[in-house]
């Protein structure tokens, strides 16, 4: 018999990845499901159940080969009380019991953590934060999540807020309005809405953040400006997490970051300006690696250290 | 035999408290010595060997009487190698083996953090934080400390500048020059000095915060600025710090706060305003109760939690 596998379920608003990886973190076989949204979301747990067992089976395997499961949840998480609120893209109630319901359909250990959580522990397992436990992740996407990791575990806060690095103010006074009711959150000018936002500040229209970034390459000022105005935001709020939480690395990731060094470049210089020298010292930037896989992988790290 | 005693050191550039703790945290016995600064510290260890033994002695115990002892100290800290660091009010070079020479000198488990996080690690058992592992601490005195309690451990950092509360950049452009080489920190607007300075851009001069805080009261409408600057800059890091770490209280002390709801009150709006909805839901701002005790209470529970 060979070793246990993890089993890992990240799940998003449109669908749900799944995984079984070695106790190292290595994907043995991933696959996807459909979120099924419907009357509030009540039929995912058991349409993951019947996915896990039907893929288990499919490999010769029962679940006594699988150790334990790590799950990633589109809400803040309360991984003591097992539950998940704020899943508003999913349709569950605040205080969602997703750990209880999935371990009685599943019958093993389940630990759950929110998706950007699992995301920022599978950048530090195997990916761009590997070889230090002390990461934190940004992840520029539509909106910003992330996710702060401090000796080698997730700092989840008293009620799953930790990490909520997209409301960090960083433009105090005149801010744009953010989802969140509160006023200047770096989501409203460092995710690609954002950065389409300030391009309209700059009396300026794009239907796209690529095409801004595409806008700045080809020499538009405003384009430009804006790019810089990002980084040093982004670099505003990255330099005070370091002051707060002394990481060796900050991993950035999600669609912006494609735009690579026109963004990373500038950010480095201000994360620089904005971070306590000491903490510069040990400080590195650096791209995510896993792409879609970080939420699975961190997943199976939580489900590997929770259960040891 | 009654139960082991803890030892807690916390040493400060004029003065070392030192004291004898039961290991729930109540005071036996404090007392404090003289900081000998001559020849680059190096007779701290030994002057602190010399009075814990004496102490010991007087009360009829040995050694064996005590658990451990903790030891906070002025500069960042490695735990893991047992070294300060930038203890320049002391001294001591870069990466001073404190944990080791105080071991070998009184022949017992030593366990060392800078001294603003033990103050933490106090608030948080015995004080203001009590009731909570997850706890920030901000002290406003001539500078700016502070430290950042999760789930009952203080979080160091990879190079112990975790907790930099006091050079966290709240005034991102054209800010005041820090002591740090940084610009805009939250020490150069909220500590007692920041609080002349912001005084003195209003044109005006004070000789200390105190009496810039006795001008508002009075009416002068500069100092009533003033003030609301203040709590507006330590609003914003605070806010910013519970959007990272998401705790359950902020414990405010030093001097500074002595002004009391002059400051709080202004405070307790700008935190709301720059904290993310659902981290506010839990956070509640506190003033500090131990003073001074702080930091050998702080310094107690570290060697209470690292021995068992």
């Amino acid at each position: 018999m060979s070793e246990k596998r993890l089993a890992a379920f990240d799940i998003g608003g449109t669908s749900i990845k799944m995984a079984f990886l070695t106790t190292e973190g290595d994907i043995i076989r991933k696959w996807s499901i459909p979120t099924d949204r419907s009357e509030a979301g009540v039929k995912i747990v058991q349409d993951i159940a019947r996915s896990f067992y039907k893929e288990l089976e499919a490999d010769g395997l029962t679940t006594v080969d699988v150790l334990a499961a790590g799950v990633g949840a589109p809400g803040p998480a309360d991984p003591e009380q097992g539950t998940i609120s704020g899943a508003v893209n999913i349709g569950w109630p605040n205080g969602y019991p997703l750990k209880k319901l999935l371990e009685e359909a599943i019958e093993l250990p389940v630990f759950i953590e929110n998706d950007a959580n699992c995301a920022a522990l599978g950048e530090m397992w195997r990916g761009a934060g590997s070889g230090t436990g002390d990461v934190v992740c940004v992840t520029l996407g539509t909106g910003v999540g992330g996710g702060v990791v401090s000796r080698g575990m997730i700092i989840t806060g008293v009620n799953g807020s930790a990490g909520e690095i997209g409301h960090i103010t960083v433009v105090p006074e005149n801010g744009f309005l953010c989802n969140c009711g509160k006023k200047g959150c770096l989501e409203t000018v460092a995710s690609a809405t954002g950065i389409v936002n300030l391009y309209k500040a700059e009396g300026k229209e794009a239907p796209d953040a690529r095409t801004v970034f595409e806008f700045a390459a080809a020499g538009d000022e405003a384009a430009k400006r804006v790019i810089d105005r990002c980084a040093f935001y982004l670099g505003l709020a990255i330099g005070n997490i370091a002051n707060t939480v002394n990481p060796a690395k900050v991993v950035v990731g999600g669609g912006v970051s494609e735009a690579g060094e026109a963004l990373l470049l500038p950010l480095e210089q201000y994360v620089k300006q904005f971070t306590f020298p000491r903490a510069m010292d040990v400080l590195s930037i650096e791209k995510a690696q896993l792409g879609n896989d970080a939420g699975v992988i961190g997943a199976a790290y939580l489900a590997k250290v929770m259960t040891v």
